[in-house]
């Protein structure tokens, strides 16, 4: 963009026919609080395009000045994102207590970072004045519309958070007010009603954003944070009391337990509400974008998230099993697919021989009804389960298991002796990993050696090493993830391990599960049914 | 207790003074449907336990009959546990259709259980009774009228289960309406209306409860799922309108997303409603006993959970961590304390010198406002925690940091030349874990081999073997947990990986962290710290 100066509203920002309502993400600003989360300016572009692809209106993207990776952010965002939806945001303070806004370094840097709206953040909570800002009231009324007024003087849209609001109004609603009015008068476009500390009800913000509302005609937004648990809930009741901008964080990511979850609050707005928040079809993103965040932050997607977790349609119980099999829309408040999710049905010893049957024909394995092939096959999980095995995330694993117990015997298109793996730590500080495997397949044996980055990837390819001549297929395929869970937690370094490993071929992925004493050990159990699967896919005859 | 036979309320269960509101636990039966859970008899009883401490006034055990573990629990628990605030309770269906509910052998299964309190899974939503159950609305009726009346019969007292109640409503609220007032009509104590597909939101549930609480006048309770990510929230406006009794889980598991979270429900009704629902002092033992139940259905507690997650009362901000200096309140919706948590500082690059100089006082290490030590700190970490170091959940390492730099030189008491860990998969399908160590400590070269059961199971006991002469107090210290996260997630197994292993010396428990392109060596790290902090904890001067 260029720079606009002097106008009180820069050509550039027009406000859009849909500026009724905003969806404001905080993801990079307010979600990097979450404890765990640590991003790179890298990490923060893909973030942005994600969260562009969905179709927010704003995108808060960090602090320029206070911080050197944010400033770079909007440095780089404004030459190599070419939003499609959203609109970025700066965020940053007030001026500081007696001095002008236009001699403050913080709220220059605000203004170079040449983003079209800035969101200040403002003290209403009268102790947090006195105590945090060591300031008067009308101190910091002042620096609210100073700042305000030299931003808007600049040709920035303003929004002006406020922070605390809520235990302010509880101390003193009069000051609390008076700060909405002040920012409002000095030309913000949203005020913002922020729960800081997260200990609201929706009762209580619903109360609260109402009066508010009528007492100073303020556009009002609502931040809230999820310390009650109710973070989505408060920001649908300040909704319902007439707040028309919501900041959310992809994944409910930030401080403490976090922000409202930006995908519950537009699914329940879009889907709910019966509202459009969103541009047409991006809801059916929904799942594919939560994930793909999750990934670039390096946390491990909730699996329990409302609308987006791998668990969210995912039916364990028997009852409900069998009367799915009669009307799935009886047992789930939303079709998945609108959310770009699916519904699942997991393998479980709870679930009983209605849910093996219903995966069997998921899977294309045909059980025929025979039920005392089903009744093994549910023996099989149990006693598997007992040892620490899980099929709930190791579909390929249940299919190898379920074509076992159908077919009569196992299919085995390899056959192993032995293997050994030796890691060794050298007094230069390196390590090498070495792996030899010993394995019969179409009656010859085979004896390879490989080395890798560390035990397990040593292993990998010294069985692709020995299996490659005989099936050229396993070159297509591809480790993809690998995942460790130590169970029995309180044993330390002696108790079982479970390894899931998710392989692709290109053209689809599956996973499978070992479980043994040592972390190596499942491992190879995991690769030994992530190759046969593979194989099998192919539609390679089996040939021990 | 004894059978009570054909007395309207069995002396045994009368309703105790606080019996006017309910909080019931229905984790081992609901809690149970969770993806991933898989709970043995053993569990069950110790969970039950865990609750009863906690003091709800209702645990649902599960369905004895329909399932051999949970006949067996119902058996084990009246044998074993000694309730102090709890009531057990059986939950199962009212009679099939066309039968008597005195000749139905699931029903008999209930009374059989034992349990003073059964609670009936009831059809309310007409689709569902036609489809599901295959039997016309008025039998659905009758089956309900029967049930409860002969159960009441026997001695029970009677809670129902109105299942899919809230989409029933909106299809046919009228005969929703009859299922509320028949159960009550035949002795049910409490209706429950269930959010049995999760898809309500807090406005729809209060208007609803309302509605029919003035229509039928019979005592209401609430039954949340999470799939709005509201189940929290709708549980509280059920209150709101006037529900009396509460069904939750532990840390919200259950189906799909899970059901309401017991513990922000009943925090919420003492800290925001000041209403007495648990026996007092009990709210200062929860996240003691969230953790102890997601120890026991083998979870990981969720870091991010409200009020007893790890994060809860977290603190990263710079912004924040300055202004906590002041005042902890302006930051905090609750002392932590009153929940059984406490306040953290995190260690992270965001949060720049304020946090380092705090964390130091949390740990006693003298920063002495020395600004050049605290910025050295600052970028160590920030360059560690690029590598992967996450010192967050790893004190010990940080503060084995931190003194390293404030002393110029690590503690050290012993130096590693080299190490070599080898797995062997033998042909009887055994596995040979050994591990040989060469170190230096007090001047003196050490060379140690030991078996484990795993490698680094077999490297923690070289280490040991090798060591011990010279130092004894490494006798004293236990390996109690150990965690492996694979970071970078799609490079397969030749990925980055942490882990963090926690040590014991019996008084205290800390956590060191390692990170390495394998697994093995990354431990290596972790196991080394563990170490050097125990003998700094027990005051062993360092000698390389």
């Amino acid at each position: 963009m260029t720079e606009a100066t002097g106008t009180d509203s820069g050509p550039e920002n027009p406000a859009s026919p849909d500026d009724a309502f905003h969806v404001f993400d905080t993801t990079l600003r307010d979600g990097a609080q979450r404890e765990g989360i640590n991003l790179t300016v890298a990490d923060k572009l893909t973030i942005a395009r994600h969260l562009d692809d969905f179709g927010v209106g704003f995108i808060e993207g960090g602090w320029p000045g206070a911080n050197p990776r944010d400033t770079e952010f909007f440095a780089r965002a404004r030459q190599e994102i070419d939003f499609k939806h959203a609109q970025l945001v700066a965020f940053g303070a007030t001026r500081r207590a007696g001095a002008k806004a236009a001699d403050d370094p913080q709220v220059k840097a605000l203004v170079d970072a040449g983003a079209p709206v800035v969101t200040l953040v403002a003290k209403s909570h009268d102790r947090h004045v006195e105590l945090a800002l060591r300031t008067t009231l009308d101190e910091n009324l002042a620096m609210i519309a100073d700042t305000v007024s030299y931003l808007r003087e600049q040709g920035r849209r303003v929004f002006v958070d406020c922070e605390h609001f809520f235990d302010g109004y509880r101390a003193n609603p009069a000051y609390a007010k008076s700060v909405v009015r002040t920012a409002a008068e000095a030309g913000a476009d949203v005020v913002i009603l922020c729960d800081t500390n997260g200990g609201m009800l929706p009762a209580q913000v619903q109360a609260v954003v109402a009066t508010v509302l009528a007492d100073t005609g303020a556009r009002l937004g609502i931040h809230a944070q999820d310390d009650t648990g109710c973070a989505v809930a408060n920001t649908l009741a300040a909704v319902d009391a007439g707040a028309t901008h919501v900041q959310c964080t992809a994944n409910g990511y930030g401080e403490r337990v976090g922000n409202a979850n930006l995908f519950p609050v537009v699914a329940a707005l879009e889907l709910k509400y019966g509202k459009s928040v969103l541009p047409a079809g991006a809801l059916s993103e929904m799942t594919r974008i939560s994930h793909a965040i999750a990934e670039v932050v390096n946390l491990t997607p909730s699996t329990h998230q409302p609308y987006v977790g791998v668990s969210a349609f995912a039916h364990k119980a028997g009852l409900h099993a069998s009367a799915i099999k009669v009307d799935p829309d009886l047992y789930q408040h939303i079709d998945p697919e609108r959310v770009g999710n699916t519904m699942r049905m997991l393998v479980s010893d709870m679930a009983g021989r209605a849910s093996v049957e219903l995966k069997g024909k998921e899977l294309g394995v045909d059980l025929g009804g025979d039920r005392e092939l089903v009744g093994r096959v549910v023996e099989r999980i149990k006693e598997r389960e007992l040892q620490g095995y899980s099929y709930e995330a190791a579909d390929a694993s249940f299919e190898l298991l379920l074509r076992e117990e159908a077919e009569g015997r196992p299919r085995r298109y390899f056959r192993t002796e032995s293997w050994r793996a030796i890691v060794e730590d050298r007094p230069d500080g390196t390590h090498a990993n070495e792996a030899t495997v010993k394995l019969w397949a179409k009656g010859e044996r085979i004896v390879a050696t490989a080395e890798g980055n560390g035990p397990v990837h040593a292993l990998d390819r010294a069985l692709r090493v020995g299996l490659e001549r005989i099936y050229p297929q396993l070159a297509a395929l591809d480790l993809v993830d690998y995942k460790v869970r130590i169970l029995e937690g309180k044993h330390g370094t002696s108790s079982t391990t479970r390894t899931l490993i998710s392989t692709s071929d290109g053209t689809g992925e599956w996973s499978t599960v070992g479980v043994a004493d040592n972390v190596i050990a499942a491992s190879w159990q995991a690769l030994e049914d992530a190759y046969t699967y593979g194989l099998l896919r192919a539609g390679v005859e089996p040939a021990e």
